[in-house]
Parts: C-alpha cells; structure tokens; sequence
C-alpha cells in the first residue's frame, strides 16, 4: 500500500496540463509534492494521514497573481476615482512615505489572507520593505517571487541607493521560507529609472542569476516621454541596452508596438496582463490576443488593492477575457480554457516557476485548490471552464493547500488568525494619515 | 414605546437618499415598510419581534437587476466563447423550443435562489412563459417585473398569438405575489418584430397602463438594418411611431447617435446598461455618461445566465465603471457611488418603482440588505461606496430582506431549499438537450 500525507478523493480535477477534465478524480500528496492526479479508479491503493472528500468540488492548479503590490491592501478605496497622476501624487505617495516595516508586514498579511482566501496561491509583488513581504509570505505559507522595488527619480544616488537594497533584498531572501520565496530585482519604470541604472540592474539580475520585475507601457503619456527623450519605443530602447530576456516580467504592456511584441517574442520576455486596473485607471487595453499568436507567456496581475480594489484572482480573469473580447469586437477571442491557463501554467511560466507548479501533475509541489461547485451561480455544470472564469468568485474557494501544506479548509484558514489581521491592517491603515513622514523618497 | 417587526441595530446605513453615509444606524421596519431607518441615537424606543445585530455590517436598498432572462440559468456555460448569431441560432434558440412551463419554473427557481444570495431584490425579467417566473418569484419572495415575450420574426400570425399571451400575462399578474409583481409588455427587439406589431404593443400597454420591456440597440448589425430598412435610426424610428414614453424601459442602447440620445432623454425613457454582456457578446459600449449628462434615469442589468454568466450584480457595478472609464478614457468618470445608485435608487426609477423601493426611507417598502465588511477584501475601510463598488462581491451579502420578510438571514435562505433547487435545475438542464422540441418558435 503507498502513502501519502493527504488524499482528496471524488473530485473532478482540471489539471491545466494537456488532459483536459477529469470526473472521479484523485489527488495525493506526499512530502509536498503531487504524487498522483489522476482518476480514481485508476489509481494504485493508496493510505494517508488526512482524506478530503471532494465530492462536488473541482480542483485544480492554485492560481497564480502575476503583478501586484501587496502591502497597499492599506489604501484600498483611499483615494478613488482620480485620475492617475494626482492619485500617485496627492494620495499615494505622500502615504507610502509614512510606511514603516511593520506597517508593510501588516498590509502584506491582510493581503496573504485575501489571497488565500480567493484561491491564490503564489504572487509576483514589488513594494518597498520588501523583506517584510517576505516575512508575511513565511507566516501565511504562501508561494511568492518578490521584488525590492527601485526608483531613482532623477536622483543618482537614491537609485543606487534604492538598486543596492534591491540586490541585498535578492541575496538574503532567495530560497526564503522553504524555499517558497524566490526573488527579482524591480526597477519601476523606463521614466523612474535612468539608462545607467537600468543597466546597472541588468548586470546584477545576471550576475545574481535572478529575474527582473518591471512595469512597462502603462500609460501612453510616459511611453511618449521615452520616445521623445530616446527616440526609440519602450522595448526598442530596452532591447538596444540589452535589457530583454527571458527572466523579464514585465507587467501591463498596453501600448506596444507591433515591433515591439515580436521584440517581446524574439527575447522570450514574460508578461502580466492586468486588466481590471488598466480599465479602472482608463489607461488603455493590452493587446494581449496578439501576444500569444506570437507566443508570449502571458500571466494574469491584480495589481496592487489600492488601485484594483481586490486581489480576487477569479474577477481578474473574468475581466481578462471580456476586454480582450470587446477589444478586438469577437466573443470567440480568448476562451475560458486559455484563461484559466493564463492563471495557472502561463503564469507559473511567466514567473519562471513551471517546472515548480502551475499544473496538478505528478512530481509537482502541491499548490491545489479546491473550488465549491454547489452553488446557486455554478449550476448547471455545462462547462467546467466557462463556470470557473465567466460565473465563480474568489470565495467559491474552499480549501488551498500549497507545498503540501493545507493554508484553509473549508474556508477556515489555518495559518493567520482572521480577525486579528483584519484588525491590525485597519488600525494601520486609518491612523496612516495622521503619523509623520517615515522616509521621503520622491 | 414603539413597536416593529424587525430591528436592525448597530449598523452603518448606505439610505441612497441624499443622506450619505449614516454610522451607527437603526433601521426599524414594520408591516412591510420601513419605519425608521436614521442614527440610532436619534431613534424613538421601538420594540420589536426580532432584533438583528449589524455590528460590522452594512444596510443598504436592496439591488435592482434591471435586465435578465432569469430562466436561462439552465443554459449557463451551455455555449461559451462563440460568436453571437451562432450562439442564439446554433444552440439557444433550438433548446428555448424544447422548454416547457415546468422547465421555465425550475431555472427562474434556481435565479431568485442565486440572486437571494448576492443581494438583488427585484429584477426585470423578459421571457416565456413568464407565469412560471413570477410562481418562481412568489415562492422566493422577491420583487419582480416581468414581461412576457413578443416576437414575430416575419411570421404575422406568431406576433399576434404572442402579443396576446404577453397581454393575457399582463392582465393576469399585475400585482401577483402580494403586489411584489408587476408587469410589462416584451416586444423583443425592432428586428424581430415589425413597426405594425410594434404599434400594438404601444397601443396595448397604454391601454392596460403597463410598461414596455425592449431591446435596443444592441448590435451594430441589427441598428444597420433598421437603419437600411426605415431609412432610420432605431429610437428616431420608434419616435415617428409614437412608441416612446416614461413606461419604455429600453435594454442595452449602445449604438445611438447623439440625437438618439436626446430623444431617449426627451421622452424620459428608462435604460438598462448591461456592461458584463456587452463586453462578453463585443457588441461595444454604451455611452452611459453620455445619458446620465442628459438625465436619463440609467439602471444596471445583468441580462441572461446564458450569456453573462452569473446574476451578481456587485460584479455588474463594478464591470459598469469599469467600462465607462475605459471608453471615455478618464478614471473619474461613474464614480462608485454614482453605480451604487444606479443599481438603487436609479434602477428603481427604470422600473417605475421609485416611490415604492430603490431607498431606505420611512414608508418605502422595506427591501433591504447587509453586506458583511468584515472580511480580509473589505478591509480596510476607508470608502464605503468604494468598497461595495470594487471589492465586494455577491458572497458578501449576509442578509436579505424583501417586503419587511427575511428571505436570507446570515446567508441561509428561509424561503427556498437550496439543494433542492439546484438538485432539480441541475437535472433539467442536462436533460433539456436530449429531450424533443415543445414549442418550435423560430
């Protein structure tokens, strides 16, 4: 008889590999990893510590938020329905220079808790005190690739300042938390950042042998700022630097060229795609159909809560699929199956991590989730798909296991206390505006 | 001491008034009707049957789905991703002619349980057999509109049998269910019925003052066609033949000129924006702003299962923004606590219902629900029209009360057994495909 450490049994399982749905299913777990996935009846005997039975349930991969800055769960509904530049300038900014460490520990909890509780299971972010972040990963037992963020502003020496944190950030913190913590650097923007100091981050994300995490083309105004200072477009100029790889994630990506997404393909650069804050912030609609006909990994980013307003994975891809359908005026344009693949496999591949996780297949760590399907809104079953991506929302969820490890059961969560982060990211985040500037960086 | 049948305390009170935001609120409702809804301090001693505790918790007028299809539950995820024509001709149409009444109840049945759970109280329904929908209403508790079908499709005889089924269902349900249906007349669209039915259909519902549920303008296609056909526009068309009034609740309107849009605003016709459908169909985007500047009462749909595919109109609201600060390139634009009117107060006014729902006020009939803030999404709280609006979702409602009667407390519906109304809609739609056609419209 084989053993495991935990069985989910009667589930249909979508595994996001080339299989397609599978009814009576059976997923075990040994030592963290997937140590089968298959149907049932197929299955050798197997005997484990804990049963779940996942009768009416469906699993599949834990999904994976490509882009988000975690810790601005505490200005979420802070200053809304402003245009972007006074929203960075007169609400944002001002706040974040405010944060302390501890404060970016708790918006980073409140945030572990909401993904957990909507079916993420790994993340992408960029902040600041990005080692809290990391610490806040450990507690919560989530998967994570995190970035110190760095910005220069015209000031030499805070970018190099800001670039050395980044790359201590990176040495101290890669393999963080049972190895659940890979890192990057994150230069924030081609108009944040000088060519120097792009360059200097180059050199280090490869002398480091770690990715890069950047925002590109988000907004026209400063795509055009780069064309008149350059002469070149965003990836044009990038590329002449010799920025591009394949360790490249770079977030947004609406207003490109179409050089510039064969430049894209050509360097094998990783994108996230994050539709529901580049409609709220008006900034324009990627072209994301285009991008994987010339086959770019694209994965899916909330962005941070400030601007989003949740980390609901499920919304994001709902979204993903209804711009892109409205964008190029046909329904038929990215399917619910492409979407859900987006959330799972193409953003473990955008993240560097699909040989780690993204599909339920055998020698896999085990970031599974298990999704409720007895509910008003998801029946009839006509379309496991179609249900996940067009009906569900992030708290369909029901149980969340990453590394082997289950993070909640039925809705219960394991590893924070609720309440208790709830509270403390409240009071952080109402007194905020009243407490002194913390460091000034801009 | 006064007295009242429920009391809710401790709540914060969203009235959709011109009140604002009200902490510390007590809502008292009393035969049907609220009798107090205002600080508590401010309040009379009123004693009442149950008490409710909203600590945590926020009260606001029930949401108002102006637009839907409730029975195509069944066909929810049936066909995904597929081009509109091909959608309808290839797969919906040919299953709507094997639905018999009973089929219509059960996928109504399985809507209301679905909209009990995310917080609508009353809805605009079109569709057939549409006494079986207002049964399901009755059962469930809710507030409906309903409209029984027209079409016509160049067959003169089926226009006038179904314009005499819509008349009958008329005279028949006005004021079913305790008052809580009302009733309207349902030509389809100017496609599917001809400018002589269409003049009946007006003649008809002035005479039995009723309303006129229609679709118009949904699709660049079918606005061409009028367009090659009359000689005009859709709205100038149904202007020259007098079919415009207050009572037109009109669906969609997203192909409209500017003159359209005047003359919609002149004869104070309602419209029903369907943001998530628009998008999902590409049939393009309605110039809401365009119509709230000229002061066209605007409510919010989420138009079938079929196609949407859930009923949660928190989606709905913050899909609505969404796309409007998109199209008009301005985050400022729909503001949250502009949609949250819409799905309120607004919506109530597209459905002639202002003076009944759509607010909490002392004497409206008491349809109210609490939203539980308490939850990792909606924390902090620094904007409460921004949370309902950007990070809520349907899961979040807690309670629902309809006509001062608990349908849902602490998210266990009172008036409906929930397995067996998904048990029943389940088997119906896996069914339907295989069964022979009832009733062969088309």
């Amino acid at each position: 008889m084989e053993k495991a450490d935990i069985l989910i049994r009667n589930c249909t399982i979508l595994p996001m590999d080339d299989r397609g749905v599978i009814k009576e299913g059976l997923i075990a777990i040994k030592n963290g990893k997937i140590s089968y996935a298959g149907r049932e009846a197929k299955a050798p005997p197997i005997q484990a510590e804990k049963t779940i039975n996942g009768r009416g349930k469906v699993a599949t991969s834990g999904l994976i938020n490509c882009h988000t800055h975690l810790a601005m769960t505490l200005f979420r509904g802070i200053a809304e329905d402003k245009p972007l530049e006074k929203w960075l300038k007169e609400t944002i900014w001002p706040l974040e220079a405010k944060l302390k460490p501890r404060d970016v520990y708790d918006g980073a909890l409140l945030g572990c808790l909401e993904m957990i509780k909507s079916g993420t299971t790994t993340f992408a972010d960029m902040y600041f005190h990005e080692d809290q972040v990391a610490k806040a990963v450990e507690k919560a037992g989530l998967r994570a690739v995190l970035a110190q963020g760095v910005l220069e502003l015209d000031h030499k020496k805070l970018g190099e300042k800001l670039l050395k944190a980044s790359v201590n950030f990176a040495k101290n913190f890669n393999g963080f938390a049972d190895g659940r913590v890979t890192v990057q650097l994150g230069p924030h923007t081609l108009y944040t950042c000088s060519p120097p100091l792009l360059k200097k981050v180059r050199q280090k994300a490869t002398e480091l042998n770690v990715g890069i995490h950047i925002h590109l083309a988000e907004s026209e105004e400063t795509v055009n700022l780069t064309k008149q200072k350059q002469g070149l477009t965003e990836v044009e100029f990038l590329e002449e630097m010799g920025f591009l790889g394949s360790d490249v994630l770079a977030a947004h990506c609406i207003h490109l060229t179409e050089k510039e997404m064969k430049l894209l393909a050509r360097h094998n650069v990783k994108v996230s795609y994050n539709p529901v804050v580049n409609m709220k912030l008006a900034q324009g609609t990627a072209k994301i159909k285009n991008l994987l006909d010339l086959g770019v990994a694209v994965g899916i980013g909330t962005d941070g809560p400030a601007s989003n307003n949740n980390l609901d994975m499920f919304q994001s891809m709902k979204v993903a699929a209804l711009l892109q359908k409205q964008y190029y005026k046909d329904p038929t344009v990215l399917p619910a199956q492409t979407v859900l693949k987006m959330a799972t496999i193409d953003g473990a591949k955008a993240l560097g991590l699909e040989k780690t996780v993204g599909s339920l297949e055998v020698g896999k760590k085990a970031d599974v989730i298990l999704i409720d399907f007895k509910k008003p809104h998801l029946t009839p079953i006509h379309d496991f798909y179609a249900n996940i991506v067009y009906s569900a929302s992030g708290s369909d969820v029901d149980t969340v296991i990453v590394d082997g490890k289950l993070l909640m059961e039925n809705r219960d969560v394991k590893t924070l206390d609720e309440e208790e982060v709830m509270l403390k990211a409240q009071k952080t985040a109402i007194n905020l505006p009243k407490r002194k500037t913390y460091f000034q960086v801009y």
